[in-house]
């Protein structure tokens, strides 16, 4: 058995390029990295992450140094299942979702990154091998973006190879939004998928007034309109309009999804990876979407999810985030005929590039 | 406006006499202790705090110290609820329950201390002001105690002067249950409160199972039969089986508390101040409890929760936990006549005995 010898994790404070805002956290300025490397009894290693918009970065480190490596240590590394059960419980009381869960989805894509390196297969074959290529669009945070530097933005998108793009909605004037979508739609034309998401800024009434305007731009799917705690106000959305609801990205619990599931009404789920208990989770999610017959996507780090969602059978879209992880990996997301390409390297294919990280770390003893 | 100025935290671990057990957390060593002291423009000071059964501490103290702390300076010291209502959308992404809640308590307690001194008012009297005293009984984490220490361990919470006595089941054979239960009530006698919990360690079926057994024994509750996220689960062992459920010591979010309300058919409520929003929280959770007509309990902190409970017109019953915080105060609980006695002190009543808790403090460079 190779046991778990040491688990170390480091935290990074890095720069966005410009002030990203959506309607519900405001603006982002920059985004916390926190990775978490699993040594082997025998000497081999993992790296996986987590990630948010700038908060709780410390607590995660902290839950992971204090909380969950001490008591995973001597653990067999290679039950990746049992790990993840064990962190679930060991952490249950101040966990059921927050921090706790993105402290074990770091540790989570780690023992993921083990299993494939000894296995000697990519991601995107262990995950199911369904294919090796997906859907992508990308995710703007432009809510505060000028139509023209909006409509900017999304050329940009087009330039890049994006499949889809996706606009914050939630400005305090509903005809300013559907302005925006107006504009994107007739930029991007009638051919190509267009999301909007209102970071669940709405109430479930100004939620349908907004769904039955945006209905004739024919919207892939309407994400997060409301508060992701009350799934029977996206069923009544779902009910009222018809317009396709998304959400999964504040989900943090398999139970919180099958809550989910069975009441929200939903047409896509959008589980992160990062926050939603690590690979382990992820599949929980994907595998519970198919029994409820609908497209599994994801959000947020594109470098890891693209072999996630490449490799299920129902797999919906990518989402190609605007926190750009990927560039600070050996393998930003490579994009072909408008799909995402996961990576074919033995392990999760994120192997970051640490030098470019370097300035970015936060000093431990801060 | 008297601002904050300043909000710093310790944290403390503390242990236990003995190793306390129960059916899910398994075996309890210590408690963790984190302290959050807010100080206002005007040199004034509040102190809060937030515990666990041993894990998270550092997590919850790195979220005060780097998310909640430095964004709140300067924040009017008397907006409690706005304060609150910010840090809850503040942390929202890496929040929704978990570690957030406990910070976010800590901070919120510290500031009705404040409020308290301002107004030269007892808490019992700014919560609702419905009696000073409430109803209490003694919760044991007695799971591992063999039978005969089990009922010296009860004698001690009567001679105590408890009204009533929980005792914890789950043992792996429910026959054991069964006769702790029955030893246990006859020791007590037939008109004192008795109350049994699992620690969600039961499925929906070995819950009604366990009911159908319990209920010769006249308990006035039977909590946490099953996992705290299966509301419909609750709903099916109450209809089943006719025995009152309680539970809500899981519960973090209003929204946790709403679907608990609405789905779940408890007869009992039993939120935690140290988290589910401090005292801001306890409260919403309070006026909910009476719109849906069942009595307001607590779990743990017996030292805050007796001014809190006291106050509502619709006091359920009191736990006096076996983490003995109150013990590390100067005004350890006080029982009369069988119930507890909230202090009349302006603010929250709870100060801190500093020196005895010194050994405890987590050198915070480790
Ligand atoms: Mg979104
Ligand atoms: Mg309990």
């Amino acid at each position: 058995m190779r046991s778990i010898a040491r688990i170390t994790s480091q935290l990074f404070k890095v720069p966005l390029t410009e002030v990203l805002t959506d309607a519900k956290h405001g603006a982002h300025t920059h985004f916390e990295l926190v990775t978490a490397t699993v040594v082997l009894s025998d000497g081999s290693r993992g790296t996986g992450y987590t990630y948010t918009g700038g908060k709780g970065g410390h607590a995660i480190k902290a839950m992971i140094d204090h909380d969950l490596a001490p008591a995973m240590i001597g653990m067999d590394g290679a039950d990746v299942e049992g790990v993840h059960e064990f962190s679930e419980w060991h952490v249950h009381y101040v966990g059921r979702g927050g921090i706790a869960s993105f402290a074990i989805s770091a540790i989570d894509i780690a023992l993921w990154d083990l299993r494939g390196k000894a296995a000697g297969q990519p991601l995107w074959q262990l995950a199911g091998g369904a294919a090796n290529t997906c859907d992508a669009y990308c995710g703007g945070i432009d809510l505060a973006f000028p139509l023209e530097k909006l409509l900017d933005n999304v050329r940009g998108y087009l330039a890049k190879g994006a499949g889809g793009v996706k606009i914050k909605i939630g400005r305090p004037n509903l005809d300013e939004d559907i302005e925006r979508i107006r504009a994107v739609r007739q930029l991007i034309g009638d051919g190509m998928a267009l999301m909007v998401d209102a970071n669940y800024a709405m109430s479930v009434d100004q939620a349908i007034a907004a769904a039955e305007r945006i209905k004739p731009f024919n919207v892939l799917w309407f994400e997060e309109p409301t508060i992701p705690d009350d799934y029977r106000g996206y069923a009544r959305i779902a009910a009222a309009t018809g317009v396709p609801l998304a959400m999964g990205e504040n989900l943090h619990t398999i139970h919180e999804f099958e809550h989910a599931f069975e009441q929200a009404g939903l047409s896509f789920i959008q589980p992160d990876a990062s926050n939603c208990g690590g690979i382990t989770g992820w599949l929980k999610v994907a595998e519970r979407s198919r029994r409820y017959g609908i497209p599994v996507c994801s959000h947020g780090m594109q470098e890891l999810h693209v072999s996630l969602l490449a490799a299920q059978a129902n797999a919906g879209w990518l989402e190609i985030h605007s926190f750009p992880i990927d560039e600070y990996t050996m393998r930003p997301l490579v994009l072909a005929d408008h799909r995402a390409v996961a990576p074919d390297e033995p392990g999760v294919g994120v192997n970051f590039d640490w030098a470019k990280l370097a300035p970015y770390l936060v000093d431990p003893s801060r």
